[in-house]
């Protein structure tokens, strides 16, 4: 099952994910005047940081709205990028965060776990209810596709719904305690299940569910440069499996002030993903 | 105001939205084969429902899952549709339902609103809180754009988190008072703000969003071949506008049992359109 592969992978690599949000944001200076259109410069550069951190990371994520941003022809390197990460055997998350019912979720299914735009895991978000999910579920039974459905984020407004008190408990536990009766019968080797919950680099959610809910796997965005520490995401953990913590920005952007950025972008980055590294497997041991 | 034009468009040619979800389960025996790829058979299907009923209806909403499922090209067409739409001065609603924060949400707003798949409104998913929202406000300045958060749907199982009882009111009602919040600096001549909401054709919750929200306008999915009647959606309207009504089902396979389908698809769309807004007209009498 891909939820055994990824925690393999965690084992193996350690639990970083590295996130692939390509933006002139994050390029070395010039780096997007040598493309055309901007969208190839989106496929390339991914592919360096890709070719430099595959044997680091037990992950990657890649995120639509970068590509979604440049049209047609980012929709292209979209399905290029993940064509190339899912043949080289590495493990993608397509962050689509998409969230509707009936018809259109059977549609969203089909573009992003078996379509052009297909990935192993997909993030959803679960507003609509199970609705928004049980169209997903015939591409689980294979076990070759997994699901991370939005639960606790930590972004400073996550408070205006997903922590107000629902007969005594806040809704994203409420949220939670759904996504695991999803995931019951997707459970793989190690004891988690296909579907997976994205909780950000808070403590105490990341501590109440793990204590909650030990079958669920954890997909934990907000580390490093959005200001999440280690300290942060230790209580994901389950004896050192159980979450992949992802690290976008602070890797594709870590030339920022070094020298020769342009020419060792890729180099930063790897040495970004080492330094990552250490500091998770710090609050794993 | 885009708002302002959407009401007027209400009063003038009434508050039907034609939703376009081309797919196979729409067409009309035969009609794909004609077509390669299959994204051109969208397109061209969606452009002969447009030109037959243009002048009754208020807006399209165009539902991008249908899109994406067909990958790239695809994609291609959604773009040509919108482009389309806006040509000819009719109004579009982008169902794209997207949901994230930060520089990600950012480039969703680049991505719908003023780049490739530019539509006037969105539909949004604010399950991350304000954060959600407020990327896409900078485009609201000019008063072209304009946005729809989805705050009560009508599937089976909204009730698992949207009607969650939080501090005595349903969760939903939360959310409703956050849009109208957001939506406050933009309100138009109508009375209506440019940021409206998602609700579905369920009697009870519309009625209780229309006393407490006057000012906020609703686009209302579920009606028709989802099962809502004009019953059920007459109290999202006050005084005949404050309200758009989807179908899309019941236009686009109207043809269904009936002569002549392949060549007359866009004929009994029409008749579909006529019969609808005869129904809608009672309700908001």
């Amino acid at each position: 099952m891909i939820i055994d592969k990824l925690c393999a992978r965690v084992e193996e690599r350690g639990p970083l994910c590295v996130g692939l949000d390509p933006s002139e944001d994050v390029y070395p200076a010039d780096f997007l005047w040598d493309f055309s259109p901007p969208a190839e410069a989106a496929l390339r550069y991914c592919e360096e940081i890709v070719a430099a951190t595959a044997d680091l990371v037990a992950c990657y994520k890649v995120q639509i709205a970068c590509f979604e941003a440049l049209g047609v022809e980012g929709m292209r390197a979209y399905r290029d990028l993940l064509r190339l990460l899912r043949a080289e055997g590495l493990l993608t998350i397509g962050d689509v965060k998409r969230g509707d019912i009936a018809s259109t979720a059977a549609h969203y299914a089909q573009a992003h776990l078996i379509g052009e735009f297909a990935a192993d895991f997909l993030t959803l978000n679960a507003y609509f209810g199970g609705d928004a999910v049980h169209p997903f579920l015939p591409y689980l039974a294979s076990g070759e596709k997994g699901l991370f459905v939005v639960v606790r984020t930590s972004n400073p407004s996550a408070r205006e719904f997903q922590d107000r008190l629902c007969e005594g408990r806040p809704l994203y536990e409420h949220v939670a305690e759904q996504v695991v009766s999803w995931g019951q019968p997707y459970r793989g080797r190690f004891g988690y299940s296909l579907i997976g919950a994205v909780v950000g680099a808070h403590r105490e959610p990341l501590l109440r569910l793990r204590s909650r809910f030990p079958t669920l796997f954890f997909l934990v965005p907000g580390y490093g440069a959005q200001g999440g520490t280690a300290e942060d995401v230790a209580p994901a953990f389950s004896r050192g499996n159980g979450a992949v913590v992802v690290a976008a920005r602070a890797v594709l952007a870590a030339h920022r002030g070094k020298p020769a950025a342009r020419a060792r972008f890729a180099h930063y980055a790897r040495e970004a993903v080492l330094a990552m590294r250490e500091d998770l497997a710090r609050c794993r041991a």
